[in-house]
């Protein structure tokens, strides 16, 4: 009877509406069915990502698409604008360098989004830089980057802006469009509630001139083969049919329910859960200003090994949260996700189980005070 | 009550028991669970592929894979061989030019297999050649490529000899080891029974050493990030959890019945399709020698469009079948696979559904002929 409750920042829980759906039988992809299928997937991801802009699906996982964005878009010796206030942050700068882009990278203290004056800043001294990479949700710090003023200054530039929000998207608001963001990338696995599998990627007019104009080599992951098939409402290659049919499902719930009420609810769970944390004497990582309603980083207890924490309440209880990655945060954090299939009831069995290793763990605190809080906000 | 029969070259049908493990609740990739399931699934792939090599496993469908087996091995400007019997050959090479790699093609005639001894005058004649990329199971035509000839004239060269088996992996034999494929890939939407999402790559020392060399930019499909990872038995990236779980039980199969009975089993089911095919005085579209155990590619009667045979098959009756790529064959043949999940009653039914549609057609011939044909075989 042991729980085995997923509060990881990806993959999330699987509903079992969503279970049902990826224990179906297959169906061929070149198939009338199948277009079916591509079609309300593909309006579906416009909605949630609130853009016109062509949608391309690739089997794979977010990695996969972040690479998509940067060698389509750069060839070797450009220079583009890394954002590096993390773990995701630092892989759009690997992939760069992997692919002879010179990156310009702006480093934000963890915890920390982008002063978006400092990134004027240098655009302003990089003019020739031709993509800003940012990450929408930085799930190893547990910050939610202000993409809206992030886009403010870079649509007056060359630049394009690449936004990975494989953690981000169907959890917090972003307005691609109105946002200005060229690029967005994202997943099956987090908001979308689904194993990982299937990455998408939104291209605008923009972004588009660059792809054309890109030299890179490129064919799995080319958006030019994407676009040509997506117009026959196609993949250029075997598709990752099982989760594209159950995502048919999955996002329905967007349409249902409506984005803000999504949004909002999340906001709630963060909220619970900050208060929850708060109770019990603990601090959060992330500035205030820029915490993040996907996931909430709170800070161990000084003397207390937050991987044992982790441990004990996943292999113990059965209650997975993530650790902290990198020196940074190695030890030093755990962090609690809210995105996908998670609910009130969920997020105070997280608390409870948390205050059960603490207290094992010998950390002073009152007993039931992080439930008791985060009850309290969920039933404001 | 429609039938839904796939009976296609990939997706294959997914068993009830797999699809059970599809729906399953997802687990974190980052935990010793996860890693049993690697471990299992790694050595389970080698037992398949006959092999001691280093084997990789990407979120991807089998191009992904492929491309993988280009851009970790040549880089720009360099000499590949191509042999081309079919649109997956010309898969090679398209990412071969993709890449700015030179390919030596070798035509081969739709239906028929490489000779050594041309690709022995073409070694011969290009000794810079890195790679030689050969397709096992070619499914546009229904040929297998005699791999142990290959390799046997490869392995004495300085080239790699690269095979895509996506569709021969477990359906038809091939020792990777002993025959030399340096490089084999393959998929999880064929021989496995599962939904397209994982492909993987065995790499040999020999083929290792081009991967060290190569100076083609990849991140996603790295060799040696694949190659630390799964040292410490991990991936660099997320995986497709959902289907290496699955991947787990349908590997079984291969240790429990052994690969003999397999290939024997499959070779069955295929003469079984042939006798049924001739005994309803079609002819078959591959040369005798070299025809694929993994489906049978019959040739449509004049006069009969094959594209609506397949369509009158899967609209009305819901038995899928493939009808002929490319100006070749399209409206020419239909390819009815026997790989994967498809047993005696299966070809029964393929067999069955084609009787009435060609009945349908107008094409004379005995009703039940084709059905009792195989019967025969299958009671031999």
């Amino acid at each position: 009877m042991k729980k085995n409750l997923l509060l990881t920042p990806g993959p999330t829980q699987i509903p079992p509406y969503l279970c049902a759906e990826l224990g179906k039988p297959i169906i061929h992809h070149r198939t009338p069915q199948f277009q079916q299928a591509i079609k309300e997937v593909i309006d579906g991801l416009k909605f949630v990502m609130q853009t016109k802009n062509d949608v391309f699906l690739f089997a794979s996982s977010g990695t996969g698409a972040m690479e998509a964005s940067v060698c389509n878009l750069l060839s070797a010796g450009d220079k583009a604008i890394c954002v590096e206030g993390g773990k995701f942050g630092e892989r759009w700068t690997e992939i760069c360098k992997a692919y002879g882009v010179m990156p310009v990278v702006i480093k934000v203290a963890w915890g920390k989004d982008v002063n978006p004056q400092e990134l004027k800043k240098v655009l302003d001294a990089n003019k020739d830089a031709k993509v800003v990479f940012i990450t929408h949700c930085e799930t190893s710090t547990g910050v939610t980057t202000n993409v809206k003023a992030v886009g403010e200054i870079v649509k007056d530039t060359n630049a394009v802006l690449v936004v990975d929000s494989i953690s981000g998207l169907g959890v917090v608001d972003l307005k691609t469009d109105e946002w200005h963001a060229d690029v967005v990338v994202s997943a099956s696995h987090k908001g979308f509630m689904l194993p990982p599998g299937v990455s998408f990627v939104s291209v605008s007019p923009k972004a588009y001139k660059l792809v054309e104009a890109c030299k890179t080599p490129r064919y799995y992951f080319d958006f030019r083969k994407a676009k040509k098939a997506i117009e026959k409402i196609d993949t250029p290659f075997t598709p990752a049919i099982g989760i594209i049919i159950a995502l048919q499902e999955s996002i329905k719930r967007f349409k249902t329910e409506g984005l803000d009420p999504i949004f909002n609810y999340y906001a709630k769970l963060a909220k619970g859960a900050r208060a929850a944390a708060k109770a019990l004497g603990l601090t959060l990582f992330p500035d205030e200003s820029c915490m993040s309603n996907a996931l909430t980083t709170i800070n161990v207890p000084a003397g207390i090994d937050g991987e044992k924490v982790m441990k004990i309440m996943r292999d113990t209880y059965g209650v997975s949260v993530a650790g902290g990655q990198g020196d940074e945060l190695k030890g030093k954090v755990i962090r609690m996700a809210h995105m996908g299939c998670v609910d009130e009831y969920d997020v105070l069995t997280g608390i409870s189980c948390l205050e059960k290793v603490l207290k094992e763990l010998g950390y002073q605190f009152t007993l039931g005070s992080g439930v008791a809080a985060a009850q309290k906000v969920f039933n404001e």
